[in-house]
C-alpha cells in the first residue's frame, strides 16, 4: 500500500514542496511517532488513500488509462483504439485527453502523479523511448516524460509497457508475494519483464526482458531483425496473422479460408475462433506457438530460476490450449531443480495490469520525491 | 572496502557479541561521529583492516584457500588437487586443514569469518548444496556451513562457486563499478552468475546462472541430463577431453594422436597445445566451442541486457582465439541495443576470483551479524 512508513528523522519542514502541497490538501497524514532509537522522536508520514494516481498504457494499437486511489485500486478505467504510428504528438495528446477526462469525472480528487507504459525499450532515467526494434516513427528519444509533465503539470514516470504490467501483477496480481518472477506478455509480439531479488530489473540499457529475438532450434522464418530463427518471427499477433492468411489462401485451414472470404482480413482472434470451431490446422498453430514460447522460456528458467512466471496479453484469448502448451514445453526443456517449485500461471489483472503498474510507478516516484536523497530509510507496508 | 560506515543511531553497547569481541581485540575502530540528523550524535564504526578473512574455493578437482585483510587483499594463498567425489567429510577436512595452515602462518592475525564456494547449486539460507546436476556423492544437503562453523569455531558462509567468482570480480576485478553484469566460468562445465541492480541474483532455488543446459540450434550430442542439444554436452573441459580423444583415435588430429600416444590420456590443455602447434583440427575445436558459448550468451544478452560479461575459468588457457570467438558469436546473435555498450572481457583475478569473493561473503556476513535486524542503515564505502 502507499504508505510512507518509517520516515525517520525527517521533520515535516524538510519535506519537499509536493508533500507540503499534499499536506495542505489533507492528503498527507501523520501516522504517529516512529519507535524511538535514542534520538529525537521521528514522525511517520503516510499518504492518504484519498490521493489519486493516473496510470496510462500505450500499446501498439490501443491506449488505456485508469484512475486509482492511494491503495492503487482502479476507480475508473477507459480504453480506446490508437495507432502508435501516428507519432508521439498525436498519441500523447490522446493520453493527456484521457487523463483530463478521468480527472473531470472525479472533480473532488487530487491527482498526485502519472505513470506511463510505452511499447518499447525505455531509458528510465530520461523518460524516453530509446532503440525501439520496431518502426515507431517520431518516438525515438522523444521526451515523453517531460512533455506529459509540462502539459499535465504533474510528476510523470515512464517505463516499458511490459515492465509496468509486471509491477501491476507484483503489487496486486498473480505475482504478489514473490521476489523472483518473470512476466510474459503475448501480444502483437512477445515481451517479458524480470523481477530479481524483489526489484524490477531493467538492464544496462533499459531493454532487459527482450525475449522476442530468442533463437530457437529449428525455426527458419525470417525475422524483422534480419535474422532467421527468432521467436518473434514465428509467434505473436503479427506472426499468427501472417500464418493465418497463408493457411487460408492455401486452404490448409477451411475455417480460416471462410473467415477470410467473409471479412476480407484475418486477426489472431480468428485463429482462436477457428480452433474453437474444430479446425485442426488452427489448433495446430496455437499448439506450435505455445511450444515455441515454452522452449524460449526453458533456457530462461534454467538461468533465472524464477519462482513464478505470469503469462498475460491478448493472445491468451486463443484459449486454454496455449497456456497448457507453454507450460508443458517449458517444463519439459528445463532442469528439474529450476522447476521443482515453479508455477506458471496466467495474469490475475488482465488488461488492467499495465495501468495498475503505471500507477504504482507514479506512487513510487512520489515517495522518492518526498524523501530527500540522503534519507533512504523508507519502506512501504505490504 | 570493509567499512561499517553510517552505523546510525546504534550505540556500541547494542552491537552484537562478535563486534564486542572484535572491539576487545582492537579490530573495531571508531570512525568518529556521523553527520547530525537532529537526533543524538551517532558513532561511525569501522572494521579495522587488521581483521582477517579466509576464502575457500572447492572445485571439482581442486581446493584453494586464501587469507585476506579487511580490505580483502589476498595476503596468502594455497591451492591443492582434490577430488569432490571423495565426499564432504574428506574434502571439507582438507579445507579445514588449509584454513588452519593459513592461520598458523600468520599467528598475529585474528580470523573473523570464512567464506566458501562449492561447485553446485546452494541453498544460501541453509549453507547446503542442493540438487547438484552432476554426481557429487554425499554432498546433497550435507550441512557444509554448520560443519565448518563447528570445526573452525567461526562464522561461515557458503555459496555456489561461480557466484563467489562473480562477487570477487565485482569487488576487486573486471566487474568493478558495474551494477548489471554476468560472470561466465569456462571450466569442467560452463557456469554463470548474474548480478542485477547491483545485487547477486541467486534465484528462487539457488540455481540461477545455470547456463550449461542452454539448448542451442543444431547441437546433437547427448547430455548428462538425458537430452540432446545442451551446451554442456558440446563444450567445457569434459566435452573437450572427450572430443580430443575421438579426434586422436580417428587421427583427424595428428598432434592430438601423438599426444595421446605419449601420455596415455588427453586434457583440455592438450587441445590448446595442439592448436598452438598449428593443428587445424584442435583450432577448429576451440573455435566451435567459442561460437557455441557465444550463441548461448546471445539470448541472455538480449534478455538480461548486462553492461559487462566477465569470462573466467581454466579454459581461457586455450588461447585468445576462444575469447575472440565467444565475443563475435555473442555480438552477432544479439540485438544492437543490448550490445551497444556491452563489454565482454576476461577475468582480472584469474584463479583467485573465487577466494576473494568468498572472503567478501565472509565480510558481508560479519557486517550483517553486527547489525541488529532492525538496523539496516549500513553501507560499505567503495
Amino acid at each position: 500500500m502507499t504508505h510512507l512508513s518509517e520516515f525517520r528523522g525527517v521533520s515535516r519542514s524538510k519535506l519537499g514542496q509536493e508533500v507540503a502541497e499534499l499536506g495542505r490538501l489533507g492528503l498527507v497524514e501523520s501516522g504517529g511517532q516512529a519507535p524511538s532509537r535514542g534520538g529525537r522522536p521521528s514522525n511517520i508520514v503516510s499518504l492518504s488513500n484519498e490521493v489519486r494516481y493516473a496510470g496510462i498504457e500505450i500499446g501498439a494499437t490501443s491506449i488505456a488509462a485508469g484512475l486509482t486511489n492511494g491503495y492503487l485500486e482502479v476507480l475508473d478505467f477507459v480504453e480506446e483504439d490508437a495507432d502508435v504510428h501516428d507519432g508521439p504528438d498525436v498519441v500523447l495528446g490522446r493520453a493527456i485527453e484521457l487523463v483530463r477526462k478521468l480527472a473531470a469525472r472525479h472533480p473532488a480528487s487530487t491527482l498526485a502523479g502519472v505513470g506511463v507504459g510505452v511499447p518499447g525499450p525505455v531509458s528510465f532515467r530520461d523518460g524516453r523511448l530509446v532503440g525501439a526494434p520496431l518502426p515507431m516513427p517520431g518516438w525515438e528519444r522523444f521526451p515523453i516524460r517531460d512533455h506529459l509533465a509540462r502539459e499535465l503539470k504533474l510528476r510523470v514516470t515512464v517505463d516499458n509497457d511490459v515492465n509496468t504490467m509486471a509491477l501491476g501483477e507484483a503489487h496486486a496480481g498473480a505475482a504478489r508475494g514473490t521476489n523472483d518472477f518473470m512476466y510474459v506478455k503475448l501480444g502483437t509480439g512477445v515481451g517479458s519483464a524480470i523481477v530479481a531479488n524483489g526489484l524490477l530489473y531493467r538492464g544496462a540499457d533499459g531493454c532487459a526482458g527482450e525475449i522476442s529475438h530468442t533463437r530457437i532450434v529449428d525455426l527458419q522464418s525470417l525475422c524483422s531483425c534480419g535474422r532467421h530463427g527468432c521467436l518473434n518471427a514465428e509467434f505473436g499477433g503479427s506472426a499468427l496473422t501472417r500464418q493465418a492468411i497463408v493457411a487460408a489462401q492455401s486452404r490448409e485451414s477451411v475455417v480460416l479460408a471462410r473467415l477470410l472470404e467473409q471479412n476480407g482480413t484475418l486477426t489472431p482472434a480468428d485463429v482462436g475462433a477457428a480452433s474453437a470451431a474444430g479446425d485442426p490446422y488452427a489448433t495446430q498453430m496455437i499448439r506450435r506457438g505455445g511450444r515455441l514460447v515454452g522452449q524460449a522460456l526453458a533456457n530462461l528458467i534454467n538461468v533465472l530460476n524464477p519462482s513464478r512466471i505470469v503469462i498475460g496479453g491478448g493472445l491468451l484469448g486463443l484459449g486454454p490450449l496455449l497456456l497448457a502448451e507453454i507450460k508443458s514445453a517449458a517444463l519439459e526443456a528445463s532442469t528439474p531443480l529450476a522447476t521443482s517449485e515453479l508455477a506458471i500461471v496466467q495474469t490475475a489483472l488482465g488488461d488492467r495490469a499495465g495501468v495498475i503498474g503505471a500507477a504504482w510507478l507514479a506512487s513510487e516516484t512520489l515517495i522518492d520525491a518526498l524523501a530527500s536523497p540522503s534519507e533512504t530509510g523508507i519502506s512501504r507496508t505490504a
